[in-house]
């Protein structure tokens, strides 16, 4: 299973393709940030995001895209431009008919590190060694991006093994009651 | 002047366009309000929002859009989607290089009835007038719509005219000095 991980943001907006299974070594296959100027009109800033990530869809061919849930909390302000960045990944995959999910923060850092209230440099140190890669990505976004696309390939891959598990004692059942 | 508004949500999006310019009567052209169901996903509930908006720019060829801008308030769950929603409109702004325009609630209220605390029931009857319709528009969403519009026609028109009293202003003291 290949994922495109989105870390949402006008500003700085992580980009992380992750491949792999459960029980199968994850793979990187792409990290990036990208940014659009504070100068620029915001639905400029909107466009040249679509645009970026348009070019990683058909870059990466990703089979499903993660994005992380944006709460309000304390930047009332950036929380907006936070909110309609999360919109172009969401759009990207319903364009392409490609399964959307949205993890919360905390489910996000459970994955990766056993603990919803881990922090960054937690996370980074994470992603760098289930990853295997030789330096820590950076900034933040880009490791928070190939969190979230983890986490994707591991709740995804463990609920897709329980609707399998669910379906194999179905069918022993009826065939028990045969 | 031919503006869409427009009033962002995902469960009810208002879209007015209305046609005018200063010291002429303005006209409304279309309104509706675009329904996405709550029980789907809220990435296909963009696309559809997103579908809408794009059929609309095409059939009425606004020369300019407006939206009105989302704060973060009461209901926090529902403004992520709002925020998101108000995306749509501002991609479709930037896609097609038309202006774009935010106005605060309280700004579309003041533009259309002196009070930028008017109740929904005074814009409504004000959008009314404006735009001497039979019948209110309904819902409020709709008159919403019709009223940002109406908002940028009038705050639009009036930044255009001062630009244009300044640069006569300064082309006259240039030929002042000479």
């Amino acid at each position: 299973m290949r994922v495109l991980g989105v870390d949402p943001g006008l500003t700085r907006c992580g980009l992380g393709v992750v491949e792999g299974g459960i029980g199968k070594p994850l793979r990187m296959i792409a990290v990036g940030v990208v940014r659009t100027p504070v100068t620029d009109d915001p639905a400029e800033r909107l466009l040249s995001l679509q645009t970026e990530i348009d070019e990683w869809m058909e870059r990466h061919e990703p089979e499903s895209v993660a994005v992380e849930r944006v709460f309000a909390k304390a930047n009332i302000k950036g929380i907006m431009g936070t909110a309609q960045a999360s919109a172009i990944p969401m759009l990207a995959a319903a364009r392409r008919g490609l399964p959307l999910a949205l993890h919360t923060p905390s489910e996000v850092k459970a994955s990766v590190t056993g603990n919803g209230r881990a922090d960054k440099a937690q996370v980074t140190a994470m992603v760098t060694r289930i990853l295997r890669l030789q330096t820590a990505p950076k900034p933040a976004d880009a490791a928070d991006a190939l969190a979230i696309a983890i986490c994707q390939v591991w709740r995804g891959g463990a609920q897709d093994r329980i609707a399998a598990a669910v379906a194999r004692q179905q069918t022993a059942l009826q065939a028990a009651r045969r």
